[in-house]
């Protein structure tokens, strides 16, 4: 399904998209996010350090003279911070779409995928606007492409893990394969219990960005990983 | 990174590619698999019925007098007579890589994500032919997408559980969210079970295809569903 300005433009008020934008290599965005980028006044970006850059990188084709706003959306577990950082971003994105505008946050990966483009999203799809997710292909998808195997076959559950959930220990002995999302700092913890469990180790750094790097095996790995990490546990059956 | 086909073609014997075509909606496609389809000699897609026509549908704006070859995938769990399907599929193609022939073989969503097209892969991978991923959008979270909701979020765990799973009611019970893929047919079985499990569950048949259909609640399915259904259950935290 195309996107048509002329159509999008006789809705009142204007249109939030949460935009994939893929793991890293700009050819992994999809082509509708290409031209929902393209169709867009305004791009929004999260401003937490690195991932602003990154975002701005992948896209950075399809933006050109567009208005971008950067949303703070700082890394720290305070919720009453993060909830304020919030608000703001859904105030200032609410006064572009009274004006009608189309404003289009980049998010890296797919938005329904641990997203804090998400958070915003909620908040203005509460208010009454307009706002719709683009897909984008996630980081544990290309993870595995670049390992060259599959994350599941079969009857095979898929277990995704980030690195923020409270009990990991007790995921690793179920059945199927497991994912462990943004693990990097802590891999070297969790490396001698997935020895213990039977299950063959893969790590891949930065997915298909410039500086991605493959370990076939967590024994390569020697200190803390970089926070855009994968580590796909697979059962040796 | 930017595929060539003149490099490409230096290298000796052909290359094979497992392409993901995402979810149904070709602009949901990436610029890597359409620039990957565009590229190649060979178009290959497995003939099971439906799915064959579908992938052909999907892509069909890019392959345009191309050579189709359909490999035999027969929806069976006669595993000896899969076997004999995807030896044939190998070793029909790989003639072609002998050739120095370059094959996209097609595959709904991603290719690590259940797709039948990693047992091809696989196969020639191990007889020593060059092959490559190209990473799609998952039906999930295109799913999740026409719900306009996340499918994790925080320090949610993330489940997806394949209908074939063996013990699918251990799995509901496990902190996070579910995914259940292709049980369109038994969907009418869990749903009381999941009603127990202070769940919510929502259900896309044919996410982003021409005949996608929204269930904001499993209570509005009346009977089984299309085999390309994803089942979204979410904790009511």
């Amino acid at each position: 399904m195309a996107i048509n300005k002329e159509a999008s433009s006789q809705i009142k008020g204007g249109i939030f998209y949460s935009v994939g934008i893929g793991p890293g290599d700009p050819m992994l965005m999809t082509l509708k996010a290409v031209s929902t980028i393209e169709l867009s006044d305004i791009i929004a970006v999260p401003k937490s350090g690195a991932d602003q850059n990154i975002a701005l990188k992948i896209a950075k084709d399809y933006i050109s003279s567009k208005t971008i706003i950067e949303c703070d959306m700082p890394m720290t577990r305070d919720t009453n911070l993060l909830k304020c950082c919030h608000d703001n971003a859904v105030a200032a994105i609410s006064a572009l779409l009274e004006q009608g505008k189309i404003v289009s946050f980049l998010t890296l990966g797919d938005p329904t995928v641990y997203s804090t483009a998400m958070y915003v999203h909620k908040g203005l799809t509460e208010r009454g606007y307009r706002t719709e997710i683009v897909s984008g292909v996630p980081s544990f998808c290309a993870a595995a492409a670049s390992l060259n195997t599959t994350l599941c076959e079969g009857g095979q559950p898929l277990h995704i893990i980030p690195a923020s959930y409270k009990d990991t220990d007790s995921l690793l002995d179920l059945d199927g394969n497991k994912v462990l999302m943004k693990s990097g700092k802590s891999i070297l913890d969790v490396r001698d219990r997935i020895k213990q469990n039977n299950l063959t180790g893969m790590m891949v750094e930065c997915a298909t960005m410039e500086n991605e790097r493959v370990y076939k095996s967590l024994d390569e790995i020697e200190a803390g990983a970089s926070y855009f990490s994968v580590v796909l546990l697979k059962s040796n059956e």
